[in-house]
C-alpha cells in the first residue's frame, strides 16, 4: 500500500492511502475502526494492517489526489535516527577533502540522531538557514518502524519494519563543517528540515525487486529539471537489518521511529562539487526519486 | 516550586508538587482544571503557572514523600539536545587523550541530540549497555523549555526556560570512542539512559543565587557514598541562553524540549581516570546533588 498524510479542502490532516490518481480516508472507509493518523495508525499495524488491506479496491469515495494536499505521511516521528551506510557517499565526500575512510566505519554501522521535530512534507518549500551559505540536499531511502522491539538482530529486522520513504536530509553545509570540528557531529548543520514522502510504502510492494537482502531500487535527484544523483538501494554497504540491530542494542525502537540510510552515492552536491552544480539557492526545486516510492519534491524558499 | 512526576500505589503516575516531604496531586488539588502529567503542564504554563502557584500552601490533601514513587519528572521530553558547555570538561577529557581544545568550540555553542526515549528517573536501576565494560556518568544540569519559539536571542532566552532539573548523561565510553572516530558524534556511546530528576525547579525559585547571567550552585556527584566530582554551574562557559540562542536558531523549540548542560569540569570518570575510581560496576550508586534541584540517585543493575 502507498499510505499518506493528506488534508482536503475544508478538513483536517488525516491518513489515507492511495490507489492510482485517488485517495481514501482511512479512518472513514473503516467507518471509524481505524485512526485518523499515521502515528496511531503505525502504532496498531502489527495487528490491523490486514483489515486495512481488505479495504483496498473496494471504495467508493475516494477524492482526486489533485485536489488534496499531501503532507509528510508521518508528520510526527518519535525520532529519526541518520546512519551513513553508502560507501561511495564517503569515497566521494573523503575525496573532496583530501580524506580516506576511517576503518572503524567498516566494522559498525554509525547513525546520528537528527531533529524529528522539524520533518518537511513532499512540496512543503524549505527555508535556507540563518547563515548559511552552502545548502544541500541529501538523496537518501528511509525506514519506517512499525513494531516495538530491543535488541533485534538484523535477520528478526524486517519483522519491525513497517514500510519505506524518500528521506532528504537537507544540509548547510558551512555550519555542519563547522561544528564538526568540535566532534560532536552534525546538529545545526542538519535540524533545520527533514523532508519525507509523497507516501510510506508498506514493504510487501517492495518484494519483487528484493534479491536476498537487498532491494534493486534506482535513486535520482533533480535539481530544476536536471538529473544530478544516480545510485541505487542495492549498493547499500549496511541493509536496514544491520542498522536495526545496531539502533535496537541495549535500546528500545519505537513504532513511528525512522531511520535513514545515509546518502547514496552521488547524492548531494557535497560530493558532486560545485562545478556540477552550486549550492542550493532561493527558487531552486529538488526533486528527489526512489523506484517504487515516488517523487519528493521541494521549494527552496 | 519543586514539581514532581510521581505514582502512589495502586494509582497512575501523575504530575505534582513537593512541599517539604509532602507530594500533592496537581489535577486533583486543581479540581481538574490542570493536567495530570507534566509534558501537558508544561504545553500550558506560560498561562497557566499562577493558577498553580496559587494552590500552594494552601492544601490538605497531599501524600508523604515515602509513601509515593518518583519518576522522571518529564517521562517524555519531546527531545533532548545535549551541549558541551564547561571548558575544564574539555580541558581535563582533552588532557586525557592528548589533545587540546579545538578553536571553533569557544566560537559556538555545539550539540548533539540525544535518544528523549530512553529517559530515567530518580531511583530507577540503569542497565550497562551490551559490550560496554567502560560505563560512566556525567554530572550535568538540564533546562525544560516551556515556551514554543524560533530564531530566540539569548537575552530573551530567560522567557522560554520552565525549569531546571539535574541530569546524568551515562556514557559508554568503550561504544562512544569506537563510534566518535567515524565523525557522526555520540549516539550509541549514549542512547542507552539519560536521567533526569528527582524534580523540575522552576526558574524562579533559583534567583537567590543568581548573580547577572550566572548561578551559584554546587553540583557533586557521588559513587557509593564517595564525592568524586565537584563543580558549580556558574563556571559554565556558555550560559543556557546562548545555547538556546544556538539550538533555536532557524528551528522551533518546543514546551517539553530538554537542553543538557554537557558535563560540568571533573563530572565524569573519564575525566578523573581509573586511578580515581574504575568504570561503573553492576550494583554502584551514583548520586548527583546540585543545590536546591535535590540529589538523583541511580544504582547500576
Amino acid at each position: 500500500m502507498k499510505l499518506v498524510t493528506f488534508k482536503a479542502p475544508h478538513q483536517k490532516a488525516q491518513a489515507g492511502w492511495i490507489e492510482g490518481e485517488t485517495v481514501y480516508s482511512i479512518a472513514e472507509c473503516s467507518g471509524g475502526s481505524l485512526p485518523d493518523t499515521m502515528s496511531e495508525l503505525i502504532k496498531i499495524s502489527a495487528d490491523k494492517m490486514p483489515e486495512l488491506q481488505q479495504l483496498v479496491g473496494k471504495q467508493q469515495k475516494g477524492v482526486s489526489i489533485h485536489e488534496v494536499e499531501l503532507l509528510a505521511p508521518l508528520e510526527n516521528p518519535s525520532s529519526v535516527r541518520d546512519f551513513m551506510a553508502f560507501e561511495n557517499h564517503l569515497l566521494n565526500a573523503s575525496k573532496k577533502s583530501g580524506l580516506t575512510i576511517h576503518p572503524e566505519w567498516y566494522k559498525i554501522p554509525v547513525f546520528y540522531f537528527t531533529n524529528h521535530q522539524s520533518i518537511h512534507g513532499p512540496n512543503q518549500t524549505v527555508d535556507i538557514p540563518p547563515n548559511c551559505k552552502m545548502f544541500d540536499y541529501e538523496l537518501e531511502i528511509a525506514a519506517v518502524i512499525g513494531k516495538q522491539g530491543k535488541n533485534i538482530k538484523a535477520t528478526d529486522a524486517d519483522d519491525y519494519i513497517f514500510g519505506y520513504t524518500i528521506f532528504n536530509d537537507w544540509s548547510a553545509r558551512d555550519l555542519q563543517l563547522q561544528e564538526m570540528q568540535v566532534g560532536l557531529g552534525p546538529a545545526k548543520g542538519k535540524d533545520a528540515a527533514t523532508s519525507i514522502g509523497p507516501y510510506i510504502v508498506t514493504k510487501d510492494e517492495l518484494e519483487s525487486y528484493r534479491s536476498n537482502d537487498r532491494y534493486d531500487l534506482k535513486m535520482t535527484a533533480k535539481v530544476n529539471g536536471k538529473i544530478l544523483s544516480e545510485g541505487n538501494f542495492k549498493d547499500i554497504h549496511y541493509t536496514f537489518g544491520e542498522m536495526i540491530e545496531r539502533a535496537s542494542s541495549g535500546v528500545t525502537l519505537y513504532p513511528g521511529d525512522v531511520i535513514g540510510s545515509g546518502t547514496v552515492g552521488t547524492g548531494c552536491l557535497l560530493e558532486l562539487g560545485q562545478d556540477v552544480h552550486p549550492w542550493l539557492q532561493s527558487g531552486d526545486e529538488v526533486e528527489l526519486e526512489i523506484t517504487e516510492l515516488g517523487v519528493l519534491r521541494n521549494r527552496i524558499e
